[in-house]
């Protein structure tokens, strides 16, 4: 049986990463947290799909694509995570474990980011750890899709 | 003369519908959705348009379109209720009488569906009546824009 | 065996419906909108009954008069909508469907109109849409509690 | 000299306890209720007056004919108790102590039920022991009307 | 011609005036104010009529008994200010104006007394002048519906 | 004995009476309610003072300025309503009966209007009714500091 | 078979009973109200433990302590009451049915103690009562631990 | 060298301007505006670039597409203004001073648009200027990028 | 026909321009806005007015003066800004267009300073721009008040 | 070297003290209040400046002029305390420390007293110690600008 | 007679003074604290008794032990301030004047540190004066206990 | 060299992990943790202290016994995350990296559980993955405070 897939999903300004505020989001790029979800995949027995958007709907579109092929979903809606019901409608819709990620602390910023549309329908929230974020992600993915591991 | 036109458009994730949360949204597809409404446009003396979009601003493009064009506008903005100001701004923009419908009962749903940036610039708004309320729409936009019917 | 009984409540001053604020609620007399209900629950194979009252308390006499005898209710409940817990208690002690309508636009008037007791726990909400928006209502209840009917 | 009368009014719907929600009310009829404090007050040498009404006046009027006749007052306002102001200032005009009572727990059900313009007019509140609570309530107006009894 | 009738209404518990709260209301009973208003109305050439009910209904019923027959209303709806659209609803009904009273200074008293769903609808709004607020109502009334008389 | 003084005080943007905005605050003059304000106390047997003051600080001094020697003040705060500590504080110290006046409706207005800093420590609050409401508040004044007249 | 045991716990400051505040907590000290529950339950055919802590950890640890051994709570955690998740936690975790105990009126004092932690995962709530509402919240216990006894 | 680049970006319904709510926005076009600020800019000395989108991904790709390569941004981003977080963080991202405008007063209209996410970040906010606006916001950039000019 | 007068006013601090917070406010001084100020005006076809004040009071004065006089407002009202119904009112009442001015992004700073009372009643605001603003709001009053130049 | 100048300033109907509300601000003078702040800074090497407006654009003049003659400010506002960001602007232009100083305890009184605009740009907040916080407030501005005095 | 014995209290994390963030609380150790508290307590003719606890329960108890033996209390609760009504009943319960300090100016970091559960019952408020506030705090409480010095 | 320790800290009723709520916490127990989080500590090359108390000054006094000598820290604080500043002023004191854990998803549950007082000082903040949740704290603090291993 082929592995099943996870769907590593990026929002709005996150095709930046690297080159905007290095300070605040660090200094891997997209191509390089795409490599380090590979690898990560290959280890824990999936394989990876791995996009980006700076469109609400383009998000909408890859979240609905995942239903029925996918077996789970790690998402990172960077600016759309405050705002998007529709995103929220999506995950729902998609019917499949989804972990939330955050590069930097979204609690040690702006108010607005201390709310989001996503938490409450999550498998799992990661904020704050960087690009590892994205590999702890997969691990509470693979956890929740493979077949028990000894811990 | 030609029979008005009559415009519905649906938000993001209604392609899904049939297949999305059965319990929330019912088991009828979109296309059952227009079919229903092709009917009713025909006995009510309507030419219907029928799209769907997931992207909000594909959603405002369609209802610029509607400007000058269609008599009325039939609007399931799903998750973009709740949020999307531009969406407002083009039905304003396109000075025609648009009906609200939700499929489910929004008012039964999570806190943040109560609040709609739709529903005080509509001409009717229709909650929880399943795929009647597109039916209810119609009906509401005829006696609006097609010269008076006996009661 | 008998059509079902559909009870339509009419809540505090629409008794002075056709001359209070037409602008607002329209030039139909209650007397008229009574007639209306009753052409359209004998198209739908209903039997109406028809009540209008001034008091909270009345109304929750009403309603609790349905319980066991009527097979829906239509429940404009006007004022009392917006601050009446006592009407939502025995519309839910009922154990009924009920569909609220409101002639005007609740939404484009004063804020504590946007408010309903009421909402949440019906099986439809019609707002705006003026008289007609009775007929949907019936339409709403026919389809919930008479067999199946061709769409 | 006579026993001092100790009035229990109940307010909307409670006429229907025992058949509405059970699960929320209990089974209890508002005849065992009323039994079951007749039984009480006999035991703690009161006179029970007791009433039920749908109505906000009405429950007003029957408060305000305790004024100077009445030692005490039980008070199960249902939904009028977050909603009336009116009682409330009846209940202060009548210069005797009130206990009040819910059959449920309001603080486990809707946000609104957590309000009551009651409470902290009341000498004591006794809310979620179901029937018991009429017991709990009729003690309490017998710790404060009758002359001390050995605890 | 005849006089112009104004109607002076009474909500719930002012049927107590006079013996209710003393310190917060004053002595003066309700037939104390009748007597004062009927004088005051012979000085204005306005015929009176009084009437006070502790029904919310009940004062709805009254307030649309004006309607095309007084030329002005005086309202004191004591609870229901703070708690009643349907009143509210009412008067704007009536289209006639209204000026809102209250013997004591609501504003001093607790939070809740502090909005009033009549006020904004009102020809003015007299509070905390005791009885002699209903003389300066009425003296409002006659200026805006009898012939200016000299200053 | 000299008949008791009351001051009659006016803020911000009052001396414009009569010319600013006649929709909202009538087309009388200060001048012509310092005359109305004049007769109404020769009639009541008090003594008038009567200013104006665009600062806040000035009407501070004017109203620490009636401390001991005026029997009452009437005052129409203006903007000043709405903001000042200041003000309230010296009304306060000033240890004499306040009856707070507005020429239009404030409740009606601009949400920032219906709350004042002055109303909770009034006796009397006056809204609404034009250039009668300051003879309602010296008649209000004279109620409080007079020997009682027959009513 | 042994009675069941049920466990009163006091939270802090309740060891000053009786001295702190009279007017507020009554006379009886805590030693009195641990004599009159411990009458109480015998009288009920219940075991009593009856405990006080200051400490919000020595609160948690006492209510852990009643996991699989007593058969019911009545929980008067005083200041806890309005800040605590962790006894909160507690109680859930304790599985077992907990009557929350106020001996005054908490609606009638500061707004921050109207709001509980424990309400709405209570089987009951007991204001204002004084010490008869430990009373209260043993024979509550009893009524939904202990066989059913006649009414 | 050549004069530096200045982006222009128009958000959503703003291809309609000139038609659309007149009386709001004015009567020119967004062609019109577009002629304005190149004659500006070319008076300034900027070399002008100017878009429109009504898709909020599309004007976060052309906020993207000016980081490195334009000197500022002036962005009218209508709708988007009051719920897109995805574009303050690209504009964040892009690294140039922004200067936002709106043609009509938004503090005037409803509440909502009030709050803007993108004006903390801004180098400048003109608002209710009508096209003019947009001369202001070039001068604005002019004055922080080019070399200073004698005032 | 003399140039119509514009007048440029000045709140509370703004006397230390130049000296207070450069970092906030940049370095120009009070002296220099004016002449600033007046070059703008003579370009324009304007005659300049100029104040500064640090009292309430005195802009209240000051605008009232403008009143028939005036043919535009430039008002930066600095701490009052935030605080003032009566600047406010004098502004409705001066009944000329006014044009809002702050030197520093007031979105930028203290929640506070994000509401204004003066904005939804200006005819455009200007905030940010530093000294540029004050020329801004020249050109928009010239705008307003001058025969239409070429674009 | 001269001794450095402390400038004590008293904001509005502080001028009244010792003779306003004794049971709120005690029985001193605003003379006994400078003539015990005159011998404390006589103790501390200090030189007393001591002023006291009802005016806020005053005590804004007041604060002005303390800007680089004065070491430090003691600043009472009383009722501007609140309301008054014009005073806040003053004291941070003025680059010194200030201690703010409340008589009464603000946080007992009013809600509206409890929050400050001047406390979290002070260098102390002393409250409810009565006259004795003047030289609270002293000794602090002593510590800050003397050389260091062994404690 | 024995000096009045003035108990200082310190909360959480006060023990790591002088090391923890020296920027926000100084390099003084809580040992010097308690150095100048006794030799502040010697020159005012006092008894010190010094605490410190990290418990909430603990420092409940040691208010506790101050009832009917210490004459006042001085009390920086630090991180429980903002979060304890158990450390507030008890300071109520131990009926003895209370002072509270803080060390930095909580007023100038973050939001949830401008509560506190203790001031409105305090006898003064320090805050922000460093170790000095201790010294006012002890003065304070000297004044209250003390017979009267000369000021 | 040693390995660094890092301290894992649980909060109250985290001994009771296993049993309590296992449909929101698990099966695992906290010795079932603890031995993860040890063997997850071996293969990183850290050391492991371990510790939990049900008490909020306990869990002061071990985060600050960590100062100096652990270099980071795993906080659990389960019911003190939403209450405790003194756990936050802790964790502050402390200077190292800490990293929340939650078991469950703290945002699908009551909505007090969406705050706490602790993710703004975090480190990262991991939420609902199980016991997951600690290997990953493990493995973010050890690429805080180890030297870099290849990704």
């Amino acid at each position: 049986m082929d592995a099943p897939i996870v769907t590593v999903l990026n929002g709005p300004n996150l095709n930046l990463l690297g080159t905007r505020e290095p300070a605040v989001y660090g200094t891997a790029t997209l191509a390089d947290v795409e490599r380090l979800c590979a690898s990560t995949c290959a280890e824990l027995g999936l394989r990876l799909e791995f996009a980006q958007s700076n469109s609400e709907g383009g998000l909408v579109d890859l979240v609905q694509a995942c239903r029925g092929r996918s077996a789970g979903l790690v998402l990172n809606a960077a600016g759309y995570t405050h705002t998007s019901v529709a995103l929220r409608d999506a995950v729902v819709a998609a019917e499949l474990p989804m972990v939330e990620v955050h590069l930097s602390n979204v609690h040690a910023r702006e108010e607005f980011r201390r709310h989001s549309y996503l938490s409450d329908i999550a498998s799992g929230v990661i904020v704050g750890c960087g690009v590892l974020g994205y590999q702890f992600a997969l691990q509470r993915i693979a956890a929740l899709v493979l077949p028990a591991r000894p811990a």
